[in-house]
């Protein structure tokens, strides 16, 4: 017996199957699962293939590396601007200082609000003033017995200087460059390349200034372009600071001859936002200058420092070929196929007039057909 | 020829075919092949589609920018707390100073191992000290001829005092507080997004401190929160410093009505695990101050600086309907059905009793067909 | 009629349908078939599921945080190494001294090229020289009324001192370790892990070194034998500097008993390229300390400092199985073979010799089929 089945499926196995088709002469239908048809067949190579590039394999996690390099004179160069070569640059464009400062006794500065005290309660002995310079002695120094005073501190005296920034002080700035060489790579294509035009000609570099039209490929950028390019006049953000994001983007269709993989730049300023919450604006930070006197004594110089800092991203994706989602976006369009002709079955057995001869042509029932047929037979 | 072929192919074009299926009264397979049917339904609306949400298209590289501002007050701060504003921030809580080096010789501190002597000759010419203070001179510094002694160096003399660090100097930076505004954004979908609560009331920004259910906006730390959130009391971390991370999570579902896209913070305590390695607890650098006296002779102070580091790391994905996905999931469950119905054929021509006839009616066979429907009609 | 329908569609519900097929005695193409349908068995197995392995979901997002510490002892350590712990450390092995600069009037550096000038007409007052010291007073400084001058500047005086590095001044950088923590987590999968041997062996952890083979789990690494893997001698790096990438690579196999996921590294040097571009060689940057005299009065030392930067880049990936890729792939070959078999039937019915029997046999058209049925039993 499974012997007979064997043979049976070994003689058939090779014989070609195909299903039976009953004809319908429904114009209509016909009609609609034509147009059913090629609105997948369109769907498929039109929006899956060619717009959304369905056949590619995309690589989005990009890896990348960024060389900074920060070029330009200032007189007063008062601070460094943090770690060279990263994605993050720092430009100072202005700064307060407080100098000679020493560890003592002192005032608060009467513009620390939780500074102010009527009495020498208002002072807690041994609690930090709030947003303040230092910790409360409990003293409260007042000129006469009727005004308001300041909580004496102990801390670095005197108290920092707070008044809002004037001017810029650092107005050259405006000049200067940055080099930026962003270095990636799509590990899963093993396609690597950077932002720096391949040339021998080093003088070109040395000289270029990046332009969208004509220079995509220079990656000197002057920052007063940058913040132009971000929407803002430099000046605008050289008194109290700013952070400007510079993003890199890259778009890779990798199918393309020359990859058509080119960097594009985005300026985008980081620190405003439409509720105009001045909490975020400007940016700055403070940093120190330690000294000893001839004594050994410490004193220091305290700096607060407004300026722009450059925040480098980088961001991109790499498309190619790859068999996988070619066939599964192809497939979809075949196994959609399939539902169509469903959907038209639905419309012919049960919705027009002739539902029941079509049900009967299309489903052949065992037994009652064969009667059927010989009835048929007989009365022919 | 071609031409007829042409033509029956333009007449039969819109005609609507249909596949032939045979009724087989079994009710097993029928019920069988409804459970499938069933299952696959099942599957691709409640799994893929309801809680995979495989209509879809996900966007995983998100781009983000952090700007951050430490606020808090503490009187013998010592050390900058590193580059101000970017995704790590630093917080002093104990230092050790060896004030006073110069570039000179001296003996190696007796806390260093690979400095320990018996005689000259431990204590090679020319050689570094491994994990010590500077090069040896070929001396064995020893109190008497018996005692072990510590080879000499050269190098910043006294050689930095290396004992562990007892309480934290700086008690009150648990009460600091970390201002953080992370700005995303996912390009493939072009939504952007801030974790700050869009308000006027710039008081609130001041005042409030995150609570993840009254809250959720407010991008306002406290420290020693943090280190409570991460599992850990502040003062677990003050003497030795410590290492935490601060992971925002974006989880955007951008069918949503307002996106219901919200960040969702996670804190852990990186260095530490659970086999206890001493070599990754805690987190301490070192760094200097340089002065010159007035005979412009150069000395330093050497500050050991132990603190607790704030990683801020952004991650998150986004999801939008999109056809493609959606399109492939619906495909892929009409193609699983034929696959059911190719199963449910298995079982119907091979296993059950009358597989024979189910054979002959579901495969029509050429002439012998047509021979057999000869035969019965002239046996009728 | 609607009820009609309606009992109709109950009674037939649970009756199995299956498609009616009518089998060719054609070897060539039933032979064509089952190629096709091996072949499209084999992409799905072999290709999409053994090697391309379709059925896992994979999670690109890697999160990471990398916790550094550098070890190794120099005599004139003359700048701290940036900030401590984070993904990019700084070893400085040679630096140039400008000492002794006050806020002042002198010459340009002769080394500048826009400082040069014939006579006071090439000193436009109050411009700053192009990458040079300060800003123009407009005098030009010469020996004698005929030689070429420099510009005299306000700035930093003395001018830098500008002369290309000799050998390095600090050689021992070469034996440094750098101790990298990497903490990875797949948060799609739940899944994290470290690149340090899980061990109890501290004194494993702190005497191992690095090898791909013997100690892949040791996270300790000579700074000489990272540049010897990215294909340099230390020493051809030391005195210009040079900045070089540490990638680790994750790439996780969820699915395979221990995971199957190691951290590779790969090391590269970033500033170099094959078009020799000068201006991306070495690594460098300046920083300055400042003191004050007796008198109050600041002067400060500028050094350009060189060194190696490394940057570590973590990039990774895992896959888990998950149901819905694994079912897409399986429907996307079941809907191939449903493309197949159109492309078989195309062959059949319009190539084969026999192709208007085939038609026939396979499209059952309706009056006409009747009456050729009538006709045939008549016949008989």
């Amino acid at each position: 017996m499974a012997w007979g089945v064997f043979k049976e499926l070994l003689i058939s196995f090779l014989d070609y199957k195909t299903e039976k088709f009953i004809v319908v002469k429904n114009k209509k239908i016909g009609i609609l699962y034509r147009l059913i048809q090629l609105a997948i067949i369109g769907y498929v190579i039109g929006w899956v293939f060619i717009i959304k590039k369905g056949y590619q394999e995309t690589d989005e996690a990009i890896q990348t590396s960024v060389l900074t390099k920060l070029k330009g004179v200032s007189v007063t160069n008062t601070s460094e601007s943090g770690p060279q070569g990263e994605d993050v640059l720092f430009v100072v464009t202005n700064f307060l200082e407080t100098p000679n400062q020493k560890l003592g006794y002192c005032a608060e500065s009467t513009r620390v609000l939780h500074g102010h005290c009527r009495d020498d309660e208002d002072c807690e002995e041994g609690q930090m003033v709030v947003a303040g310079n230092g910790m409360m002695t409990g003293r409260c120094l007042r000129k006469d017995e009727d005004s308001t005073g300041s909580c004496e501190i102990y801390g670095w005296c005197p108290a920092e200087r707070d008044y809002n920034p004037e001017g810029p002080m650092l107005t050259n700035a405006e000049n200067f460059t940055i080099y930026i060489k962003n270095y990636i790579q799509f590990s899963k294509f093993q396609f690597a390349k950077s932002n720096v035009l391949e040339t021998n000609d080093d003088f070109y570099l040395r000289k270029c200034r990046y332009d969208e039209e004509l220079h995509p490929y220079c990656p000197i950028f002057r920052l007063g372009d940058i913040t132009r390019r971000a929407g803002y006049n430099f000046h605008d953000m050289d008194t109290v600071g700013g952070s400007i994001s510079i993003m890199i983007e890259w778009d890779c269709d990798l199918d393309k001859v020359n990859f058509n993989c080119n960097p594009q730049y985005r300026f985008t300023r980081l620190d405003t936002s439409d509720s105009n919450m001045t909490i975020t604006k400007g940016f700055n930070f403070r940093h120190t200058r330690y000294f000893k006197n001839a004594a050994g004594e410490t004193y220091r110089s305290l700096f607060k420092v407004y300026g722009i800092r450059f925040n480098i991203m980088v961001h991109g994706k790499a498309g190619k070929f790859s068999i996988i989602p070619a066939t599964i976006n192809v497939a979809a369009g075949l196994a959609l196929m399939g539902g169509a002709a469903v959907l038209c079955d639905v419309i012919l057995l049960y919705i027009t007039k002739e539902r029941a001869t079509h049900r009967e042509r299309k489903f052949e029932t065992p037994r009652v057909d064969n009667v059927e047929m010989s009835e048929r037979c007989m009365r022919t």
